[in-house]
């Protein structure tokens, strides 16, 4: 098999590569390891910057995201027993939607299918070889079982943190930055109609939660737990009797589902290698507190499509040498922001009462002064694709 | 002796207490453990706020000020080995001055002097009587050698960090909160004329430096140094070269004076018990990186003196029993920044590669955001005194 680009992973950064190239009259093979039903329903993150709800209804992708999204103008602040608006409209003019990623995944799926893309699923034992010369293949097995060998010119890694991509780099010519928070978030979905139109993140003693919702119907809502925590160690009772506690009023409702998720910030640099590029989870993730991790896959390949589009229709070099040092500076913000985010709402343990009235002191500055609540808005709503940064 | 308002300590707070209250006719006896001479000559802080600044000018205080006081416009932030100028003017309409707190002392003694106040400079074992009855007393040895006490109707303690007046308080009615740096810095002044108009703030890999001035002719530099190391181990040449390698071009001269301090933050609290109330460092320390110290000071005393005249002049009390709770949040939104600041642009001991660039990311932030900066610049010229913080 041959194509341009082989891409790696059928997560929201693949799959909108693969869209963008096509679009660029690209061609491109996207491989995934799991089953498509798998993928189609995987719930992660859920918000969108206005950067990203624009450039995928540019894209041709926006209308069912248009129809069933909820858009929200602002968040609550939720310390000392009271609520605290943030107007994003207000502070910057724009808006997030709140739009599951698997609808996301959805929706560039079926347009793949539309064009004829070619994705492959349930493919294994994939390989990438020879990145550094200007014909990179990607070996693997296929659903059927049998072996290919798919020849490229540029080969994107967009799967995810556990993927091969970023391991299929030169080890010694990668830097690792890494931290771990000493806190995981206990996430659960609820059949039951939100209570509130917009997101409530709380502050509380007891430590941080998140009210948020999915759909008219669905609420999903977030405790922060210790990492060291089971989810056997949280019955629907002490979680719901846990969500009353920190969070302002709540209807409850059947949980659908439940899982804990590890709070971590990590990103490699460069994110390319030769013929090889990562884009998304596979290079960086952060914690989901700023709710960046897939705004942040979208403006890497973004930058990407172009970078290849210039590279291999023009022969021109210049965008994908810069690809790594202009989208590590995104990253770099998302990971600040996402940091201070976190920082700012979490208990932190081992916290002195000092560190804990340093907390409280920046959450009534972000409440009260126009221009910490606009510094905050502008990172939540996401910084234009096309600023310096 | 008696007095309405007995006043420890001769520093920025007490004596601009005192000036204030004779304003409002109130009558003030100020004391003080160390010479007149020396604290003339005391040299501490060196930024007042706009709000400083304007409150000085509106007591009559600002004649000297206007004439020798620096007007900054602005701060520059150098790192990656460039400037980033924060433009205060441009961003919030307001400005600082640079004028020594020996400065503000000296104009602040010479006008209680014009006004007959009472000074009474070294003065020994110094105590505190009865501060929960409507007649407290200072018991003290004055500079002849003479017992003495002072009844008044209430007590100021503006004695500094290692003041009586905090320690008279009830202890087990007083919360503390502390923290240390990890690192202090070394200040010097020197005889040679700024070669810059304005501060550069340099967060540097080997640690941060100021530079700074006092004066056309004097100026006032700073380096990062282990809060272990003694002034001994920095003879002047490795103090020249140390400032040469962290920060943008600048002049030598002869070192005239020179020491370390340890960074600190500190805050009693509450600052009132019955008859006796804190101001200043008797109550709070910052790290100096956001130049917050004197002017706490001031924004604590400019609230006391109207609380102690709705007191004493028309028997109200609201004010008096409110002022802690209003003086502190002033104390944390300035105990948050300057810790922000000295985050930002300290080299942190440990600190892994993953916080090293995120301070990066923070620096290239505030250098790249207008929202960003115009936070540091509020926090920098001050938030006006009636602003609810």
């Amino acid at each position: 098999m041959r194509t341009q680009v082989g891409i790696i992973g059928a997560g929201p950064a693949g799959l909108l590569l693969s869209h963008l190239l096509h679009l660029r009259g690209i061609d491109s093979v996207v491989l995934e390891e799991r089953e498509e039903q798998y993928v189609r329903r995987r719930v992660r993150a859920g918000v969108l910057e206005s950067t990203t709800a624009d450039l995928l209804r540019e894209v041709g992708l926006g209308a069912r995201m248009d129809r069933e999204g909820l858009v929200h103008k602002g968040i609550s602040l939720h310390f000392d027993g009271e609520d605290h608006y943030v107007d994003f409209e207000r502070l910057v003019g724009r808006t997030i939607t709140v739009y599951g990623q698997q609808e996301v995944v959805k929706d560039l799926i079926d347009a793949r299918r539309r064009a004829h893309g070619q994705l492959l699923f349930e493919v294994r034992d994939t390989a990438v070889h020879e990145t550094g010369s200007d014909r990179p293949r990607i070996t693997f097995t296929d659903a059927e079982g049998r072996p290919q060998e798919l020849v490229c010119e540029v080969v994107a890694g967009c799967d995810g943190f556990h993927g091969v991509s970023r391991k299929s780099l030169p080890q010694n010519e990668l830097t690792v930055y890494d931290h771990t928070y000493p806190f995981a978030w206990l996430g659960i979905l609820a059949k039951a109609a939100p209570v509130r139109d917009e997101l409530v993140y709380a502050n509380h003693e007891r430590g941080f939660a998140l009210y948020s919702m999915r759909s008219p119907e669905i609420t999903r809502l977030y405790l922060q737990v210790d990492p060291e925590e089971r989810i056997e160690q949280w019955p629907d009772e002490r979680i719901w009797s846990e969500l009353h506690t920190r969070l302002p009023a709540l209807a409850e409702g059947p949980v659908l589902e439940k899982g804990i998720t590890a709070m971590r910030s990590f990103v490699a640099s460069p994110l390319r290698h030769g013929r090889l590029f990562l884009a998304g989870d596979a290079a960086h993730i952060v914690p989901p507190t700023g709710a960046k991790g897939m705004n942040l896959a979208v403006a890497d390949v973004w930058l990407l499509a172009s970078a290849l589009s210039e590279l291999l229709l023009h022969n021109n070099s210049a965008l994908v040498e810069s690809y790594s040092d202009t989208a590590l500076r995104r990253v770099w913000r998302a990971e600040h922001f996402s940091w201070t985010m976190t920082s700012m709402l979490h208990r932190q343990p081992g916290a002195t009462p000092f560190e804990r009235q340093l907390q409280l002191a920046q959450l009534r500055y972000t409440a009260s002064s126009t221009a910490a609540a606009t510094s905050l808005a502008e990172n939540y709503v996401g910084m234009p694709l096309t600023s310096p940064l």
